[in-house]
């Protein structure tokens, strides 16, 4: 076999057999074929498809190209969410110890922010002490004991993953939906989910712009999740504005905690409770959505969910005070409010552009493994479809200085669209995509 | 400008500018733009194919990313000949002597030969002595004094192109007709040609398979000319069969010689008529192609030809007793005939099988810098459309042993078709492609 009659095979738009994709990414992995016969292979990739067939040798492939977690001995089923990531998502801080008070342990890695998307260990590092590098070990005993984690990758799950994201990335080859597809996937099947609940998000905030692209991805994921015996669901979930009002880290984290407390925003704790439902019905805890949604409703309104978030909190080393007092979490120095210009119906509240702008203030990186400000960011106060009158609020911009004020501040007058004619509100889901 | 965001133009299908290609021929040439992103680009192009315009300013930009010859102080106009390669293609050493016979100065570099592909380099070098390395300066003193050189690159022409090439040829970009142009078009320029005669050849032997990728080529070729002010006329010639009778370096040689004695196989002085009267009527020696094959049937009729090769031979340090005696040319210890196993008409004498057969006798080379066998080779005995009947020879086969003489016939034995059925020869050539 040779890689470069892979690739003609792919230019000429044939399908390859699971011999030759494990031949490719195997001799890609261990450096046998190097990144300029990977970068063709990909556009040719990117240019003809893939069927679901090779998209799923190519995530089992990735998937077994290094460590894998067998959560097998410690959880009876192993049950993972992925969101595609977004501007305000903190879901999974509020999700994992929400099911886990439903009797569903959860094991989950999660990564730090890059660009205008934010990152959950970025919002939970702003509880002092907060670890979120817990080793392999770590990880399984505290799954087995407590029956939840919410750390970072431990270990090199599918390396070959890694190598090809960042190939891609300055090859012109990431915008594939089979490649991004078996990415995700790669990921949490060496990560040892048996089930997986995808938030698959759609719009200006989001990896993918459109609904019908994003349709394709999610049913490709169910697709690689049937061929390859795992249970996938994956819910459409609306990025063209923020999620919830907080946007940065420890406005997130609070926005976390006030929502487990019942107190959050109203869109946020749907995404949550939707969330939270499917993997209560993947994970055999419910046998309907319908008591899914019960169940978790439940575990809000007793106060076991933030009760298990305390618990967290505390055995991965975080100062729990700040959960029950999250007025202690850092803030910015200045606060400053940007109100609307005109009398209007809101047409647009721009997730990217108000990511952007929290770039901007200090809340995220533009690149890899720069410092972050935890107490910056925007709490937006407006969605789709509101009525504002002159002077109303709009945003709040929580910022260190004045310089980084001004540029968030001329960021985001072009984030709001405000316009006569009455606007609909923008629903939070576009559907679901599953096997059944 | 960024090297990627070029690719993702190309990708998406647009077009790319002239000051983009020049960025990304020259990142690529420094060093600047890595081989991996030179990869992804060219299977984008190979995929979403390039204009007419696009293709003019890969090629300039390729041209002038080194070296380049300027013969406008030495000749009155730089008429240069190029073939896509072929099998038993020896026309260079009958067309240079032959139009400067006629008053046109040619100086022209050639190759080595690679693969099934014969150089004319090699042919020339079975005289011994000959000189096929001349430095820029030899080159521009004899083009200056005799009028004709025939020798390899003396300078580093198009090195992008060179670069470029190597890249293509491992990731499968190799068969995209823009590149194919730009590349030969890049050479040719860089070496300082104003007008020339391109010898696009077609069928199993030939690296364009069908006619209309051949046309394809030719046209696109030709429009490179049009917009970088090069005279170019495209001859579409047939290379299913091979070209003439010899095939393998001492009995190509030989070939020209006789063809220059005007005892050279018809098909094969047909071909170097049409390829020296194209390049007379390029270079204003000549008003019409009628008046120009006259000029050029004059000039082997009287010899005059084959003095002007004795003169070249002489003047770049061959044995010109070799041009008066062939039969001194290195001949093969073994010569063995391959007849006609049954009755019947030629359907086929398929030029890749026989190319390939040369190869394994040792006449070719399966990659860069091997050494070959001069003597080695097979005589063509007869032509698509001929009658044969059982016994009569088909290939007389010229090998250095045994081991070798039955690889080459094996494969011989698959190279000539004959069915029962009258089939029609060949055509010569399928037409001409100019701007005119």
């Amino acid at each position: 076999m040779r890689a470069v009659d892979i690739i003609e095979k792919k230019r000429d738009g044939i399908e390859l057999s699971r011999q030759e994709i494990e031949y490719f990414v195997r001799g890609y992995t261990n450096g046998e074929i190097p990144d300029y016969q990977a970068a063709a292979w990909a556009m040719a990739v990117l240019l003809k498809g893939m069927t679901a067939e090779e998209t799923t040798f190519l995530t089992l492939a990735m998937a077994n190209s290094g460590e894998k977690l067998d959560l097998s001995h410690v959880v009876d089923i192993a049950v993972d969410k992925h969101s595609s990531g977004g501007v305000g998502d903190k879901t999974s801080i509020v999700v994992v110890p929400l099911v886990r008070a439903c009797g569903l342990p959860v094991g989950k890695m999660s990564g730090h922010g890059l660009g205008f998307s934010g990152g959950t260990l970025d919002k939970l590092e702003s509880i002092p002490g907060f670890r979120t590098n817990l080793s392999k070990d770590e990880f399984l005993h505290q799954l087995g004991t407590l029956g939840m984690v919410l750390s970072g990758q431990s270990l090199d799950l599918a390396p070959a993953d890694g190598k090809f994201y960042a190939l891609r990335d300055v090859t012109g080859t990431v915008q594939s939906i089979p490649l991004i597809a078996s990415s995700i996937m790669s990921k949490k099947i060496a990560a040892g989910a048996q089930a997986i609940v995808l938030d698959v998000k759609v719009g200006h905030g989001a990896f993918m712009k459109t609904l019908d692209e994003a349709r394709e991805l999610a049913a490709l994921m169910v697709s690689i999740g049937d061929l390859s015996g795992r249970d996938v669901a994956a819910v459409l979930s609306d990025m063209n504005q923020p999620l919830g009002q907080a946007v940065g880290n420890a406005l997130e984290m609070k926005e976390a905690i006030l929502t487990l407390r019942g107190e959050g925003p109203a869109d946020f704790w749907a995404h949550c409770l939707e969330i939270s439902s499917q993997m209560l019905v993947l994970g055999k805890r419910a046998e309907t959505i319908e008591k899914a949604r019960a169940m978790a409703q439940e575990a809000l309104m007793t106060g076991q969910g933030l009760e298990y978030l305390r618990r967290l909190v505390d055995v991965q080393g975080g100062d729990v005070s700040y959960v029950d007092h999250p007025e202690k979490l850092p803030q910015a120095p200045i606060e400053s409010m940007i109100t609307a210009p005109v009398n209007g119906y809101l047409h647009e509240v721009n997730a990217r552009l108000v990511g952007e702008a929290a770039v901007l203030l200090g809340a995220g990186r533009s690149k890899k493994g720069e410092e972050i400000d935890l107490a910056v960011g925007i709490s937006v106060l407006v969605k789709v479809g509101d009525y504002v009158e002159v002077g109303q609020p709009l945003f709040l911009v929580h910022a260190r200085d004045e310089t980084t004020l001004n540029l968030a501040a001329e960021q985001l007058s072009a984030a709001s669209v405000i316009a006569d004619q009455p606007k609909a509100p923008l629903p939070l889901f576009y559907g679901l995509v599953s096997s059944d």
